[in-house]
């Protein structure tokens, strides 16, 4: 074992280094809220349902009685990720007994050759490897090892999870290897374990294996299939495509795998080339939250500027999946388009799948939503993860679990170092790497204070990041001068002492967002947004009756804060009906006055009952 | 046998009475190149592909070698009803042989008790009505009868098709009647179907299974499934349904065959509520071109006023429903909004979706075709449905054979009677009832020349339907006396001579149509209609490698005729990317000058090769 610690990903030649997992400390705030939701609620009750479902049980029931889709094993391991970057926080025994009970149950499952797997391999099931592109066989291996990470990482490098998932990945690589089975999974993920867990072990079978994976997709080794193969990116070598496509969460899985490999073999080429990629992606194929995915039919990407709000699949995965490769990207570049990026999806796509109880969960998250329906059932999973509803639990589960994890290890997004000093990329309450300690109630306000903790003979930089849409008014205060900040970094080198202090205050006016004009469906619509927060008009908020679709939005008067709350004015259309709703003239519209209508954050949404919400608001 | 004649629905009590087909004639102009195209190319296209895919050698196949889907007997039974009114207009041996040779087959399949399918019920298939939700069978009996009904109304009374109808509706009965499986089919047509065999026979029985197939409908008879059972209008009894909605097929179909039970049976409360859903509909859930259906997923309506051109399903075969019903209601009323939606739906749908060559059909009517993409491979059916290209034939191939059938059928739209008079509907260079002769290059101009062909001793009212869209200008000349015509019918009544003329002229002018600002997927866009046509930018007009969407154009300008082209005036915009699609000012727009532009009917878009097309377009 080479690595102990590392974070989320840990990369060897990045321009910035993550720190580890212990040496940042989120104590209070949006996010430590959050994590505390994590560990009271949401992994209760995803332990809840994993028994439940049968789908923990499958490890030692017979292959007759296996429960769940062909992917179930896949939950487990991401829960036991979201456990162990859990207990990395906070080593509490009854968790970490927990813990140790599903890993001796996976343990046990698993074949003497390293063969793990519930829905392949045994009498009266599919042969191994038998359906590569549908049956997700490395996929669950994949996440099996992204938790062998974790553990590793948070001081458990002869973790019993790790022995399991070598075993498995020495399989992988004895079958799948130069002379072995040709061919990838339908489903990305086994490419940045399988790096991660070289990192980890030092194990260079692991990286070529990775190589070898990245490197056959894209030359349609997997079958047509009616959506094409982009689906599983096997339409294109990824050193030859252009933007991210298909399905999303395949789309960045495999991406964040490419620069890992790119990283740990020097590969610039490969690296520019993902990069690019992202670039486009970022700048044609992202929603105003973040998320990533127009479309239900096939969880796809869609094509350039084609987001329609009331079609926004974003599927909260494909999110976790964009901050893992933006993540990469922030370390490989110290961009901060990155950086703004993961901040925007973290608190408008991650934040907003759990529900304020954190029992029930967005799969798709929607950016406007019509009619307010019943509340789904909280006692019963829902068949149709693309539903507008927060559900208790889904047929196919992947986001409850995908939140976990990635809420349990948020503090691994917050700075990174390098030879010259500290970057904070993410503003939370808490403690970093021993030397600094940030106070703020930011989102909540602008004002975030920076104390140096520990005294210094050589001077060093401390860079904070200002947020692109902070533009305009933000400033750095430091040993009593102020100078205006621009977007990117603000950077002050000097011999820190400890107590010194830099202030960064950042603009929070909320503020109209106006889309590029090529995105067809938000055409004559502004968002509303203040600080990093996406917002919403929510219908619980309006007269009895009335439903956002009925609001225009006096685009000429900007958004302002009311005792907290962040309103816009505007007015209620009313239309008659006419025999058709095409005319060579408008129809004549009645508009009443509003007032002030206060908005919701995004994230917060659907939480006071059924209504309607939208994102876009149709102005005057 | 009690009624020989009677066009495509024959009722008891409408306000309005259609003619028998053979009282009309489609002579020149584009109804008639559409019927000649029918006849020439579409009739044998289909005939080669029912071959060739083995649809229709299943009728004497073994179960073990059935081919296609469960529903394909329906395509042949189509397919009949196309060649059954086109033998009507003219009675070819050649095709005449050809329908007695099919329907020999189909006969030869029909068991001893008169069933008759050709996936259910033999060695090895499921039993018969062992699926009703999804087995198609009722459906596929109903395209069968309906077809008995053409060929009945065509001078055939004693066809040997109407003979296998009549066994296979005498065993619906005794399976489904009262006393029977209290159960409807997933997919209604069986209730237009067995009223207007009914209509053809006088067989009170067939009148009442269509009633009870009606009123069961609604109950929750059939199994709830994903997208709910409003999906196959199981959802609400058609008396207290407010709205069309579910699979559009579906939903007028059935619609068709509520209206047909209330006529028969002066059922005023089922004719009122079957209209109120209509007009809500109309005004609602409908496509410029007169389509319906905004979701792929379940080919359903939609919801109020989401109507994205882009996503536009605009089902083929939804649309020859959506003609069904609103023939029915412009008899029942004799409601021109009816008319105008035929006239519509006819020119902007079903003549759309076949290619100019008759080889290739479109099921799903985008409104918006972004990246111009290969076209289908002319030799290969297509297994997608919903791609927006022409394709020569699909797994699921019901839109080409229904295109068959209505166009065979078209002279039935035309002209109705009642006791006063004659309505002229469509306009179309013909005769009509023997007493007027028609002439007119409609829709290329709006010049619409009646000559009365037989003297009167009483006098009689013609009256001529003034379209919604002609409200500004349209005249009516008769007797050298010309005064103004406003929309609905204008009516001349007088005792008309042999050689009188009325001269309707209506206005051609293309002109700029605005969407319903409720409309969130249009907003800031205009389309531009000539007539009843609806145009569309399409990129082959557009200077080399440039794409619809970037067009921008002067809404302040109106479109005009130039050298027989609809032309307006456009400028080409380019943005550069930013970062994100998203800031707080909108991104600067290059804008150039385009002049001119000229659109191209919407029927006739994607005849030229591969190219991207838009309805609505963007205004600067």
């Amino acid at each position: 074992m080479t690595d102990e610690t590392g974070g989320p990903v840990r990369p060897r030649r990045s321009r910035l280094r993550p720190l580890a997992p212990d040496r940042v400390r989120i104590l209070d705030g949006f996010w430590a809220e959050l994590q505390d939701r994590n560990r009271r609620a949401i992994l209760p009750h995803i332990d809840h349902w994993l028994e439940r479902a049968g789908w923990l049980g499958n490890f030692a029931a017979d292959p007759g009685d296996r429960r769940g889709r062909e992917f179930s094993d896949s939950e487990i391991y991401k829960y036991l990720e979201a456990l162990a970057w859990e207990l990395g926080r906070d080593p509490d025994p009854v968790l970490a007994e927990r813990y140790d009970a599903i890993v001796a149950r996976v343990a046990a499952a698993q074949q003497p050759d390293g063969y793990l797997n519930t829905w392949f391999g045994r009498p009266g099931q599919g042969a191994r490897w038998s359906d590569l592109a549908w049956g997700h066989e490395l996929y669950c291996l994949g996440h099996l090892i992204q938790a062998a990470v974790a553990r590793a990482r948070t001081g458990h490098p002869d973790d019993l999870l790790v022995r399991v998932a070598c075993r498995a990945a020495d399989l992988v690589c004895a079958t799948f290897g130069a002379d072995g089975l040709a061919t990838v999974d339908g489903h990305p993920v086994i490419e940045p374990a399988l790096v991660e867990l070289y990192r980890v072990t030092g194990e260079p079978r692991y990286l070529e294996q990775a190589r070898l994976f990245l490197e056959r997709r894209g030359r349609h080794v997997l079958p047509e299939i009616e959506w094409g193969r982009e689906y599983y990116q096997d339409d294109l070598p990824i050193r030859e495509a252009t933007v991210f496509r298909g399905h999303a969460v395949r789309a960045v899985y495999l991406a964040a795998g490419a620069l890992d490999l790119a990283d740990e073999t020097g590969d610039g080429e490969l690296l520019d080339a993902v990069t690019g990629q992202w670039r486009r992606t970022v700048a044609r194929r992202v929603y105003l939250t973040g998320g990533i995915g127009s479309r239900h039919q096939d969880e796809a990407i869609g094509e350039d500027f084609v987001l329609p709000p009331d079609r926004a699949y974003s599927e909260t995965c494909a999110s976790v999946g964009s901050v893992m490769v933006a993540w990469r990207l922030l370390l490989a570049h110290g961009d901060p388009v990155a950086a703004d990026l993961i901040e925007r999806t973290l608190y408008n796509v991650v934040a907003t799948s759990p529900a304020a109880d954190g029992r029930a969960f967005f799969y798709a998250n929607t950016l406007h939503h019509r009619a307010p329906g019943p509340p789904p059932d909280p006692d019963r999973p829902h068949p149709r993860p693309t539903a507008p509803v927060r559900a208790p639990w889904f047929d196919v589960s992947c986001c409850p679990t995908n939140v976990a994890r990635t809420v349990a290890g948020l503090s691994g997004y917050v700075a990174t170092s390098d030879d010259d000093g500290i970057q904070l990329h993410q503003y939370v309450t808490g403690t970093i790497d021993g030397r600094l300690t940030v106070t703020t109630r930011y989102p909540a306000d602008g004002e975030i204070r920076v104390r140096v903790d520990q005294d210094s003979d050589e001077p060093w930089t401390l860079s904070l990041r200002v947020p692109a849409w902070a533009g305009d008014g933000a400033t750095l205060t430091v040993g009593g001068h102020t100078w205006e900040a621009e977007p990117g970094y603000v950077s002050e080198r000097r011999r820190w002492q400890r107590g010194d202090e830099a202030l960064l205050c950042l603009p929070m006016m909320p503020r109209f967002t106006h889309p590029d004009p090529r995105v067809d469906a938000v055409r004559g619509c502004v968002a509303v947004e203040r600080g990093p927060l996406v917002y919403a008009l929510e219908s619980v908020d309006l007269p009895d009756g009335m439903g956002v679709d009925e609001v225009r939005i006096d685009a000429e008067t900007p958004p302002r804060l009311v005792d907290g709350r962040v309103v816009v004015r505007g007015r209620r259309i009313s239309i008659a009906d006419r025999e058709s709703p095409y005319a060579a003239e408008p129809p004549s519209v009645v508009a009443d006055d509003l007032g002030e209508i206060p908005l919701v954050a995004y994230h917060a949404w659907a939480n006071r009952g059924p209504s309607s919400m939208r994102v876009w608001l149709p102005t005057d």
